[in-house]
């Protein structure tokens, strides 16, 4: 996503409640930062926020966790949000270093519409690629469970195959998730506008059981 | 398929030199009606075998065995199988029976254009429900592949649910097999009627290696 530089981001940055400045204190202890021990949910790509707030302000009972690599993202999402979520946390990473900040506490992960990386040769920076299935081996807490949602085709082919491989169950399987009018779904800002546009969107969920 | 009653089907069937009349017969030792220990790959639901004799005639050095259990379809194909082809039978058999005429001696199950069974209390009747992988365990001789090909969407999502769930790792998934125009597809007859209008085809090949 490219946004025009923002002059007074890292000001916007400094000032967020939610934005958790130095995550890696956390490692191991996110239960301390929200002084409970909740399950952890969390989105990687979290873009402009619509869809972790949403789920936040749904589920009081669960703690969420977005994570976005760009401070021009971050500094157009963080002000949105109402105040007060003590159920809600930010944080500024690039995904490949999910692992520095998260040791074996993690129970879920949300990847929407991420980056489909069309190149072959890029393959390895899906977010469902070997790659990043063995960085979340070591972050989830027990049982694994990645929901995805994506509208590239390809990158959900690839994700099918590459979760089944290593060893995840798929359930919930949709080629066009919206055309289930009794599901209730909590959106994605990009999610709306291909709805509107009538493009399908996919949605698998995969998981792992701890033996 | 509802087809027109042939009158003769008895005796067309009674004189093919390629169904086996009695195939509990050998259960177990296939290789001795192939005379070889060439790998038996079968196709369940075979229709009118446009399929599996283009593979017979391609690979001649793999068994193929046809499986098709309505009288009035085997009537229909059997006379149109041209002579001399060693490494094929035909079999007529309710898939539910696979097991009574099989015994660990199958390397390949073809599964195409199946018999969608779109009510959910007939879910057990697909080819690909868990009360058919069960039967299929008992039939394949190590390692377990299976090829699927359908244009029916939701059979193909129970699929893939179904295989990740049972164990089988997922590969070569295509939401639209005909579109790879490199590849070359051996068709079935009504692939090619799905092709011509359009119909796209999906496919998966579902592998499950023994420990």
């Amino acid at each position: 996503m490219r946004l025009r530089n923002l002059k007074n981001k890292e000001e916007i940055l400094e000032n967020s409640n939610y934005l958790v400045k130095i995550p890696s204190d956390f490692k191991g202890k996110w239960n301390k930062y929200f002084n409970n021990d909740n399950p952890i949910y969390i989105e990687i790509g979290m873009g402009f926020g619509k869809f972790i707030v949403e789920n936040a302000l749904k589920n009081p009972d669960i703690n969420y966790i977005g994570i976005e690599k760009l401070d021009n993202v971050l500094a157009r999402c963080l002000p949105r949000i109402p105040e007060g979520i003590d159920n809600l946390a930010i944080v500024r990473l690039n995904a490949l270093e999910i692992d520095e900040i998260f040791d074996k506490e993690i129970d879920r992960i949300f990847l929407n519409f991420s980056d489909p990386w069309p190149k072959k040769r890029h393959s390895m920076r899906r977010l469902t690629s070997v790659n990043f299935l063995e960085k979340y081996d070591k972050i989830f807490c027990k049982n694994k469970t990645i929901y995805m949602k994506t509208d590239n085709r390809d990158l959900f082919i690839f994700s099918l195959e590459s979760f089944s491989s290593y060893g995840y169950v798929l359930s919930d399987i949709s080629f066009d998730l919206h055309s289930d009018k009794e599901r209730e779904i909590i959106t994605t800002e990009y999610e709306d506008k291909f709805v509107k546009k009538g493009i399908p969107i996919y949605n698998v969920v995969a998981t792992k059981l701890s033996k």
